[in-house]
């Protein structure tokens, strides 16, 4: 080799990106050797020339943030984190996609030291990135001093031309451009080539025109030329004011020499024959795989004493502000360590017995304005539905760029002017995008987020969900108008399947308040809960729940609400969820009124309940033999966990319809008459039960468990 | 009133359009009054002047399309049902969101006479429209010819502020821009006003720009003034190769004094005295409510006339065409029908026992291969994964403009050159879109579409199909990919509750075949089947099964594949779906060595399944009291419908892993001997499952049913 000048160095470590990565394709015999290849140079350029990063502390608070949107370029992130000296060790990069290894096909969070968010659904990184920034400028915003500039990184991510077509990163993209977040840079990894051909198969979109329109900065260059590349890095920093697409041209399997520019080298490995072949184009010796020449590691590990430095640097800086303002850094510190302040329940509402009735989704919106004032970094908003959805929090201000044309003549704004310190964030009607948000909020850390939709909507950002939910993030989303009970809007915003199928999400928990009581314990349990939470919300108005036989409360998923009179057992369990707790308690009075004890079990969320002992859930339950009878304006399907064979289910399992909310859940069967006529066809009397239902001479009150055929 | 001249006659039907639409929303005391105040004057001039539509027959194959994306304005488009004489009568105009009515809150498909597609949730609509676009771009290049313009209809719809906010709006308009959608024609309703505020809380985009850059044609008008809006439909109608968006500016909730240009007014009624106000700012009648005046019936319902007229020259001309091409005549009547052609089914493959393995996804690409050409209208693509999902059809050309820059030099294409005659579909990295724009497909009618992408990304889609079950539109989702054998590519990329979440969305037909056999009887039943169907296929190869003892197969949804051997009751039932159904067979051999009859049942459809009488069912699964154990590499949840309270199931309930798939397979207890062993517990026999399980000297074979904790 030749002497090593400043040039041949950086090739040298272009090229040791490269191979290693193609090494590991290789050897797993699987993934992606195309992106690494391509995106190499830009890659290099920005972590080790811009990326403010400690490989010795990846939780350091002010480190920029980097997501590999493009997930499937995994090995390029994975050889940059073992190279700049992060713990991921040469033998991990060998074990590339096997089980158990610290690097798996797509960067897992958590998983392995580095890796910002779990990516490889396209468009999900694009969209986390964005909340990253929203929780940089939020903190920054808030905790800044005049010299005190604690809070300061960047968020950059490299993108690709599949995340470009998706859906939620375009939502994303608007979003960050009405919110100016200028310290968001993304390099697109433009190489016209997707997984089943060239990209102009189905796309043509002028993408740099696209993305100003949405007001972005964009600016173009050849990706494979590092002076340009950082050229543009330059550029995009300049520009404090507008988020950066950088449109970076590569070449996607660049050095393979009949590979390059085609679709097959995105997804499957060179093979041996390819590899050789690369190796020799790039120069490159072609025994021992996996080789790191030591001027490269050299290099490449400076990183760790510029980031080791760095930190220090912030580190006083940061001692500083705590001498200056003691209080704010104590709020931070706890913020960024993910502790609720103390006393932040001090005010929590409680609703009496006998109190006119109330929506849980207004029961949320005073529980909101009792803790949301003592938890500062409590931020988030709605997808254009804060009226409906009760989560605009009143006095805490609007997250808008101070520059927004104008901070009046606005609508529906939330007190105070336009600033990056107000924590209500106006998503837009953009669900996925706010999930996805909310998702990078959470892993940026330092904030908890919230996103709030119709719970019929929920579909929209179910991707995110499962995402929030694979990776422990604590995101929080409120979901109202959760059933039939919506009424006139008919069935396409009538939830039916929602909650049952957001239940099979695993590692989620799902929370179904049945009254403001409940409603306030659920908001307790998902801020102190270290995993994403859904939350489900009428939009109809519910009686105060009397609580005072009860045995516990929503902290444990299911409680006995209600038990037989006499402390006996009971002749029948009705379990029930939300509103339609209230049925199960006027059916027990009904039942009582025949001469049968029921027992009224409360069960809000299955995942906190199965996370009880076997003891107490039986104990819940009831002995075995006692028929159960599970009553929830939602599908069947998965009731038979509680009900078992002997068990019945109130339920829907068809689509609703369109008219006044209350005569929708009668013509559905969600009447007490009903539940009270299912109990008894249980319990053997189907004479009682016919007599129950059908008072008015003939009149049927309801229809069964399989619902009507309604709108098929 | 004075002497009715045109211009005032125009006035007078765009005010009864409004003022139909605000006594309706107060009738119901429900609804948005916004859109159709403010719509009215655009909505007129495309109803009377341009729609090619006849109101007395909603199903003339050659109509116009419309599609309100803005489905919450529904009242604007009943309006228009109404007075231009379709069969929807001012009775149900008055009964407005009532249950039971035909006017539910947002338009409902096959509910209401000439109401398209079922929208509501933004976007949907949108995408559908480009379904419909694509769906007669293909049938007129199919099938006319010169002297012969057979099918030639143009895509209109109404969208709103919401709709292009929505990710799936995006993804639908980069696919029509790439594609050339001349005919497809938008007014967007620019009011600047949403649900929540005003626009510009949360938007900035420059819309035209954006539009523009997905080669749309734009053009911007007061939507206020006919006249303007006039000349923006013959613009647009002007330009043949591309989609055009009309920005017609509007004031929503115009003729209000109060609320016009307020949020308020988007989706809450006006009051009783806004109602009188408004109507005495438009110069209109306060009493009585529901007023038409008689000359605005008579200028509305020449429609009729004009429709009439239309459809009669058209048959005329389409009696010329099946004289010139009777053959093709026959194939298009047959087609617009919903008829699959005779023979279809002719050369469907089947596999023999002992045959090379073979994924299902290979299967399906083989089924595919002997149908598609014999259905000519069968057409689809997937979300750039052909390679993956195996859906190309080869020879069946791309569906593209030939209009695209240059046919050459593009990698991944499918034969032939490009025109709107290709029967492959690149939707690109669009799955929601792709979703829409299927159902869009299949409610146009005339095309068999379906639409393929990996089974973990089925999330992207789901609203879409809820919405394809919701309307029982004929869309065909191929989902591949479909568990944890999908193995390097790591948890982001393994269902593990999607086939169950799907089973829960009521009226849409879930088939997970267990070889490749079932999956040629899978497709049959979907292109036989009314509604929507979701394909379940593998990346991994199985083996064919020996159904030689099976007494009914895939058409009822479950059936015995194996029973015991000498026909006696089984000990117990191994229930399985898809590639878990040849563990149940090599469990049930286990089994038998320890002196236990096993019976296997296949269960690839739950829903075909539902359909059969009890007495089927009870034959299938079993006599009462013998042990059931399901088997499918999913979520448990729901499954205790068929195992009951003494059974229990093999499964997975957390995240997979990055390996190789036959190792992660084993790692989460998807091996034959740890499904004997959960046998031999069931049937007490703790013992002999241990040294099933155990047979290598301590080393566990797999984890129970609720998965180790894997990746929280």
């Amino acid at each position: 080799m030749a002497v090593a000048t400043e040039q041949s160095l950086e090739t040298l470590a272009i090229n040791t990106i490269r191979t290693l990565s193609i090494d590991a394709v290789q050897q797993a015999n699987s993934g992606h050797p195309g992106l690494p290849l391509g995106a190499a140079p830009m890659a290099y350029v920005l972590w080790t020339e811009y990326l403010k990063h400690n490989p010795h502390d990846p939780h350091w608070p002010d480190r920029d943030r980097f997501v590999l949107s493009a997930g499937h370029g995994s090995m390029l992130l994975y050889s940059l984190l073992h190279l700049t000296g992060y713990a991921l060790s040469l033998d991990e990069i060998k074990r590339f996609r096997q089980l158990g290894s610290k690097t798996p096909g797509h960067p897992e969070r958590s998983h392995t030291v580095g890796v910002e968010v779990t990516t490889g659904p396209l468009g999900q990184g694009f969209a986390n990135g964005v909340g990253m920034a929203i929780a940089e400028a939020f903190l920054a915003a808030r905790y800044n001093r005049p010299g005190h500039e604690i809070i300061d990184h960047y968020t950059y991510g490299i993108v690709s031309d599949g995340d470009l077509m998706e859906g939620v990163a375009h939502e994303a993209a608007s979003l960050a451009g009405h919110l100016k977040l200028g310290k968001l840079i993304y390099l697109y990894d433009q190489n016209h080539i997707t997984l089943a051909g060239s990209l102009d198969l189905g796309f043509s979109e002028d993408v740099a025109k696209r993305y100003e329109a949405l007001g972005w900065q964009t600016v173009s260059v050849d990706g494979m030329n590092t002076a340009a590349v950082r050229g543009a890095l330059d550029q995009a920093r300049a520009d404090t004011s507008r988020p950066t697409l950088v449109l970076a041209n590569t070449i996607i399997g660049y050095g393979s020499p009949k590979k390059a520019n085609t679709f097959g080298v995105h997804g499957s490995p060179l093979g041996p024959d390819e590899v050789q072949a690369t190796k020799e184009a790039l120069g490159w010796p072609t025994e021992p795989p996996f080789h790191i020449p030591e001027e490269v590691t050299a290099k490449f590990q400076e990183a760790v004493t510029q980031g080791q430095a760095a930190q220090r640097d912030w580190q006083t800086r940061f001692e500083a502000y705590a001498e200056a303002f003691p209080d704010l850094a104590a709020e931070l510190t706890r913020a960024l360590a993910g502790h609720l302040p103390v006393g932040w329940d001090a005010e929590l509402p409680r609703f009496e017995v006998g109190a006119k009735p109330m929506a849980t989704r207004k029961a949320s919106e005073a529980a909101i304005a009792a803790f949301h004032k003592h938890i500062p970094t409590f931020i988030g908003g709605s997808a254009d539905l804060n009226p409906s959805t009760n989560t605009g929090m009143k006095g805490a201000g609007d997250f808008e760029s101070p520059l927004a044309a104008g901070s009046d003549g606005h609508q529906g704004t939330l007190g105070g002017d336009w600033s990056y310190a107000g924590r209500n964030v106006h998503f837009g009607v953009r669900e996925h995008a706010m999930g996805s948000a909310v998702n990078g909020m959470a892993a940026h850390g330092g904030v908890i987020p919230f996103g709030a939709t119709f719970l019929v909507f929920s579909d929209y950002m179910r991707p995110a969900i499962r995402l929030a939910a694979l990776q422990g993030l604590k995101s929080v989303f409120v979901f109202t108008h959760d059933s039939i009970a919506v009424g006139e809007d008919g069935p396409t915003h009538e939830p039916v399947e929602h909650v049952m199928s957001l239940r099979t999400i695993p590692h989620l928990t799902v929370i179904r308040p049945a009254d403001p009581n409940e409603t306030v314990e659920a908001w307790r349990a998902a801020l102190t809960h270290d995993g994403p939470t859904a939350l489900i919300l009428t939009r109809q108005e519910l009686d105060i729940l009397d609580r005072s036989g009860a045995k516990s409360d929503l902290a444990r998923g299911g409680y006995v609400l209600a038990d037989a009179a006499d402390g006996s057992d009971p002749d029948i369990v009705l379990i029930g969820t939300g509103s339609e707790m209230a049925l199960g308690v006027m059916a027990r009075d009904l039942l009582a009124e025949h001469g049968f004890n029921a027992r009224v079990v409360s069960l809000p969320s299955w995942e906190l309940f199965e996370a009880q002992d076997a003891a107490y859930k039986a104990e819940v339950l009831g002995p075995a033999g006692i028929p159960r009878l599970s009553v929830e304006a939602g599908t069947t399907l998965g009731w038979c966990r509680y009900t078992g064979e002997r068990g019945a289910s109130v339920g829907i399992d068809t689509y609703g319809a369109s008219g006044p909310g209350a005569e929708v859940l009668a013509h559905y069967g969600f009447t007490k008459e009903h539940v009270a006529a299912e109990a008894l066809r249980l319990l053997g009397r189907p004479d009682l039960a016919d007599a129950v239902e059908a008072p008015r001479g003939g009149e049927t009150a309801g229809e069964e468990a399989e619902g009507d055929e309604g709108h098929s």
